[in-house]
């Protein structure tokens, strides 16, 4: 079939090459920055360029932008997709994406399946784009109860088609809750962790823990403070919940409570080791 | 020169086959479990075993053990060592240590170096050992005002003839400020992050920030309990920093203040980006 990318920067720009790299299917890209269709098609990541009045022409349209961008492009162009072509985006919010856009574009026809590729890396733009950066991540899928079985069966045969280890069903409700604490959370914890007054210290004094804790700090604060903003409610649970055991810890310590300190510890040991 | 190891664990085991790889030293070993010095005799990582009452054979002792029983060994054992010849211990703390088993063995005629090699895996024993531990690990040292240039020196250079990245001076009170930022909160925050009620639910929805703010969580609970506790005010600043600045990032998601959002997510990513 034929597939049109909508924005070639880091995700964008590995799904084109995943997808070059991996299945036979007609790919076009488009993007606001010239430089990066231009390197997407050097590099044979994408077979040509389209346009918003040539987007008519894909079966499936994958939208790979920041999460405002994203529904900005859907509703302004809800006019230009084929009818019965089937939308896609990758933005890692759900509900709010799924609520603006499924039902404007139903009404043209088209389907909308809200997506999520479970990878990332702590740069930005089609340079850093690579084709294996989904070999081993999940692809979220969080169909509503107007999706067709078809949109389904394309969207996750098109997922194991290009190598995501395994395409996982959720909910737009579910996909926020879950990834408030898998994702959002972490990124939070790692931009606080590193604004201690003794970071500047830390050369020669750190090992692996201090890289693992802090290496998401380094992100792109205009697409996450969109991302968190649109899951305000989840994430300030998953805040909430790690401030409370936080203080826990820190109350057996001033306390010099080693029994409920080493309870604490085994309890959260046990829990990583069950998952 | 003869060194002793006592504790083949984790550390004390891939201490013992990285002098081994690395250096032409005669390395004796000595354990509670005697099977981990048969292991680590059949694996040639020790070139014998030793006891208390041989200990004075050695001309450097590396005591390998958690710090409590770091403190009891040698308090236990002072007048075993052989005078002028050079201790030192492996712990995560320095403070402590130092304040309690300096002093006894000066009054012996032996020196005592506090260091940290600054490497650990998620496991425990010498079954985990290895000889690549510390390849591009820091050597912490924290000399006192009663330790000799020549006690710097010689550890220093077994230090680098074992191949260690960097060894870096310091004194025990920076050290323990320094690792309750760098390595003890990182442990504290990794355990908490584990006890969120949608942790059992994360599968499919986790990628790298997931796996890397939780690994750690995996701890063993006797060793980091002594720890935290033996460096409890350094450890619970940090903690209140990190929960300080958390609130702030949940208030301005609360508040959906995108502007503020942004400005510290930015600054967390400068700081990240600065180290």
């Amino acid at each position: 079939m034929r597939i049109g990318i909508v924005g070639l920067g880091l995700i964008g720009g590995s799904l084109a090459k995943t997808i070059k790299k991996n299945t036979n299917h007609v790919l076009m890209g488009m993007d606001i920055n010239k430089g990066a269709v231009a390197s997407a098609f050097s590099q044979e990541a994408i077979d040509g360029e389209i346009n918003v009045d040539t987007l008519s022409g894909c079966d499936v349209v994958i939208v790979a932008l920041h999460p405002r961008a994203t529904i900005d492009f859907i509703i302004s162009n809800k006019e230009k997709f084929k009818s019965g072509s089937i939308v896609i985006d990758v933005c890692g919010v759900k509900r709010e994406i799924v609520d603006k856009v499924e039902a404007p574009l139903r009404e043209q026809g088209v389907e909308f399946v809200g997506c999520h590729p479970m990878a990332g890396r702590e740069f930005s733009g089609f340079e850093y784009s690579v084709d294996n950066l989904f070999e081993r991540a999940s692809f979220i899928m969080t169909p509503t109860d107007f999706t067709s079985m078809r949109a389904v069966r394309e969207i996750s045969t098109l997922a194991y088609d290009m190598g995501f280890a395994r395409v996982v069903m959720s909910t737009p409700q579910e996909h926020d809750r879950i990834i408030a604490f898998t994702s959002q959370l972490a990124h939070i914890v790692s931009s606080a962790y590193v604004k201690s007054p003794n970071l500047m210290r830390q050369s020669g004094f750190s090992a692996g823990s201090f890289m693992d804790l802090t290496r998401v700090a380094k992100l792109n604060e205009d697409m996450w403070t969109e991302l968190f903003l649109m899951n305000g409610e989840d994430l300030t649970f998953e805040i909430d919940q790690i401030i409370k055991h936080l203080t826990e810890y820190r109350n057996c310590i001033e306390q010099s409570d080693a029994k409920t300190l080493n309870t604490l510890l085994r309890e959260g040991r046990e829990l990583k080791e069950s998952v």
